[in-house]
């Protein structure tokens, strides 16, 4: 509870339910568990499969296990073989970054996803204030100075027209990011024997993820282009709300909002809050950004310490987009006037 | 429950419940109510300061409230106005954030603390390796590469002699970091009229606090400074933990652990799982520290965007800090061998 | 002569002659003078283009120029028009913003091209590798510890793969990365009239660049998606020199090279020197790309302090990624055996 | 010529003359022979020393060498044999990291005392605005909105006040950055045998620097801590122009100052260039501060990759906060106003 995203009161200005939800702990073990049934299935034991996907799990032990190994698979698997049996096809020729990988590739999908509609959301609401209020004039400013008059609508542009190439780069990436993980304990597939191929196809179509060649357990680019996204989009919100925060000065008073916040001295204060948080999050994933390509540098078959790094990473940056789009669109809802008072 | 120090089973790796409490919403409600306190009782309402003290909160009303507005403070006074009485001195002449950075400088202060603490315990951990192992001889490879034959002393050196340098740093930035906040509204301690400095006064006192001539509202290099330690220490532990990996491979074998990690797939291996941790936490807090200095950009009396940057990251580089020392301090304790075997 | 890639002998090791020349300072002068000859041509004034095209220029003025202004423009157009005559077609409703961004647009779009050819080359060079020696076993690391065995083909596959992942990156990204900047004063073409539209057509096709549809000024995600492409490649690279690097160490002994470094105190070693660049130059742009994200935050219709930290930290990126290419290709042809000795 | 710092034209608003010269290659290669001349004199070779300190360098040499041993050291130390005699006293018992790391230790040293003279400097430039216009009131600004009234002296506090901390934090990290490094082959100096420390302590003597107890070839936190300092400082400053920028906006118009930066398009405006530059400034520099602490992950007894990093990254900070300082010192001597026109 000490992070922003998942605090009893910060989380009032930082939560993102919907996106938390992609990332979270139950979250994650339904991924691991689909990989795990998918597992099973495509290895012809649908018994095992079914035991799986019933299974409950004892969290204390998977705890224990994680601060021992390192990653929760062994116990995950060792719980999973103490329902199933240990005659059943349970994780044998898989491994433990499958299993993770797998169940972060979905969580990655879905984000995109989320992420994508919620652009269609926030360009439809831009495009309407454009309507509403674009044609007013505006003083342009460039290096904070007055410049020449512009509209509404000049102003609102580098808001809106980014969000089309977000959802270009998204659906081109996609295929690169959605990528079903498979590759045993060196990521060579070898004991699999023959029936690889076959395993992974039927593993990438029921989990609804591309089937790549082989394993990507030491290839992170995929990893870091999604995260490249993330940062892309917050990067543009920020833009718009830094933009919103210096309209909103007294003496500018180029735009009037509803809803700001209030303050614990002043009582005729109503700050442009969730405007400034546009800004927060937009450097905080540019921040962020560093750690993600610094991990694509793995050690041979598989980096502990890069790996690792992206879990503490990747589930704050896709909250911070998450949570961008959400303020934008409120935002957006806000304005009640933009460009000189008629 | 997305982040990874708060997790139920990634916990088990990067946790650190010393100092996941220092920095907790409960240690953070205790630093606000010991600042209001502290305040009232500096303006002479001892009643009040013991009603602020007995208080309980309204957890939903706050987060609504910092959704709102920004930050807590507001519905927090308004929460304890509502039981100390609208007659009595609470949080008049002072701000948000006057409340939210006294409470972030006593777990800054409190987390210095820790981790002197605990830098003590491992420069005696590792001088007890030095004792036991240093003498022998070992390859010193740079580059990567064999070059001349050095002792273990010397490969001990690099992960043992900053630490006393650490222990300096801290001393000296204790009282930059340290300090009261008390400013009001704009930061100039103006509502408090002729008895601001004898309130400041009082209230450093009361709160163990450095008291500096006026507010730091807009003034965060005691902040970055603070995180910078934090970085400066992760980085040294990531060095010996890299050192460590790197001693443990197999035709190299210069190193024995117990305790490794187990794998999903393989029986036999031993990972050096807690030392490739030290490289995960040296790289994050890498990471981080660049958002930290980001966001001592603050517009004039007080930036929500550049603070609130802030909130999202020091909690988890001090965890991060935290969980590398005590990892250290195990790592040192795994040791069974340095050198060639006898 | 302070900076690694251009100085007299750390740039033996770090200059890219080929990459530094798509930004150098000629460079840059050239694509200014493009920008305006094509914008003189595309009002008419044909003379005017013809003149700026063998136009020399005075340098000490547009030093002076720029820390007087902050941007070259101002005084390069008075240069032009001082030869050109002030009643020639030259730079009238553009704006400085339009001139330096197209040719460092200029640059990216180039910067692509040749990224894209070594590209091609390392995949070729690598493709080769694995021919001689993808078939001989290899002892598979993950964590840093001996696992399964493998095959030499599957530990260079994580540095193959990527590459055309990358080529395909760059074929999507180019029409949002290589767009004409024409926008005049406050981005909105407002000087140029009626006839806005056909000069930003009839420029761009001479530029052999994309015209979108209006001022990308304050617009930057498609300079933040070229500087993560960039990453994105050198991180790879930045894999396969960490690989090479282990492989490498005595003890290990997986990889025989020829022309290693040599060493001031030991004459007996050969460094991994061009492999250790590769990590080198990968941790670099990781850091760096943090700051082209930190830079996407305009305010308004132009950011002097976002837009002047692209020009510090582009060039270097680009230079980092074009030696890691180079670098890369030497070094896959320094390779004498992967795997066993025979 | 690619680096903003050291360009034709843009060297106008980047360049720092003063810094530039104590990170120059000529500065470098002084501060490489200083080390040798005084490792030469300290082991009694007084000719070798002065035919150190006389001599001219192959620089077409160098830059092969530093391409092939990935250090410029073993052909300087070639050529100086050459010179000097290989029955000389020269660098023998001594690497390259040695003559490095002073070379840049010395760099670090001067800078600091550079830093510190402009510090004080800028103390005075700002006490005297204080002085000037300090009583005058200007209205609080929190959040970006309209607070309630302060005076002009509260509002140049936060450029102030921290100057003082950071002339002490100079001090107490001085002993630790500016440390002579000896060490030898593999840093435990063998080679130099029982005369190791003598040797060393009367280099530190002549070189003017610490004597540590041993070399700190892997051990950077003096580095880090280094680069952390000018972080600090250009980001104090970056605040200081960002406030001034604000200020400088028609419609608040808190601020007058004399020489901004015109425009291409727009005769009338009056840029706030070097307050952006500020801002700018101290944004590279938190960017440039992570790589810095990526670069303290050495292995073992040295990493060719992460010293490489501090190279490319260490000049580019050191000339920003120079350039930051400068530029600070200037722009307060620009202002003719702050507050309300009387």
């Amino acid at each position: 509870m000490t992070d922003a995203f998942d605090h009893p009161w910060l989380g009032g200005l930082f939560a993102d339910p919907d996106m938390a939800g992609l990332w979270s702990p139950e979250a994650q073990l339904a991924g691991m568990r689909a990989f795990e049934a998918a597992f099973s299935r495509a290895l012809g034991d649908e018994g095992a499969a079914r035991a799986i996907e019933d299974m409950a799990f004892d969290m204390d032990d998977l705890r224990a296990g994680n601060g021992q190994d390192g990653v929760v698979v062994p116990r995950l698997v060792r719980q999973m073989k103490a329902q199933a049996g240990d005659a059943a096809a349970v994780h044998k020729g898989a491994t433990s970054q499958d299993v993770i990988d797998t169940a972060t590739t979905i969580a990655m999908r879905d984000t995109l996803a989320l992420i994508d509609a919620r652009l269609a959301v926030l360009e439809e609401a831009l495009r309407e204030l454009d309507c509403r209020f674009g044609a007013r004039p505006l003083m342009g400013r460039t290096r904070m100075q007055a410049a020449t008059e512009i509209t509404v609508a000049d102003r609102i542009a580098p808001w809106l027209l980014p969000l089309a190439d977000h959802r270009a780069r998204i659906a081109q990436a996609r295929p690169r990011v959605a990528r079903l993980q498979l590759g045993g304990a060196s990521g060579d597939r070898r004991d699999l024997g023959d029936k690889a191929d076959t395993v992974a196809a039927d593993m990438a179509a029921a989990l609804g993820l591309e089937n790549p060649p082989r394993a990507w357990h030491a290839i992170r680019d995929g990893v870091a282009e999604f995260a490249g996204i993330l940062s892309l989009v917050s990067g543009t919100l920020g833009k718009m709300g830094q933009d919103i925060a210096l309209m909103a000065q007294q003496g500018i008073g180029e735009i009037a909002l509803s809803g700001g916040g209030t303050s614990s001295a002043m009582a005729h204060k109503q700050n442009p809050v969730i405007a400034e948080l546009l800004v927060t999050l937009a450097r905080f994933n540019a921040t962020q950004l560093a750690g993600i390509h610094q991990a694509m540098i793995h050690e041979q078959e598989r980096s502990g310490a890069a790996w690792a790094l992206e879990w503490m990473i990747l589930p704050g940056m896709a909250q911070a987009t998450g949570r961008a789009l959400s303020t934008a669109i409120t935002l957006a809802g806000q304005v009640t006037r933009i460009g000189a008072p008629e």
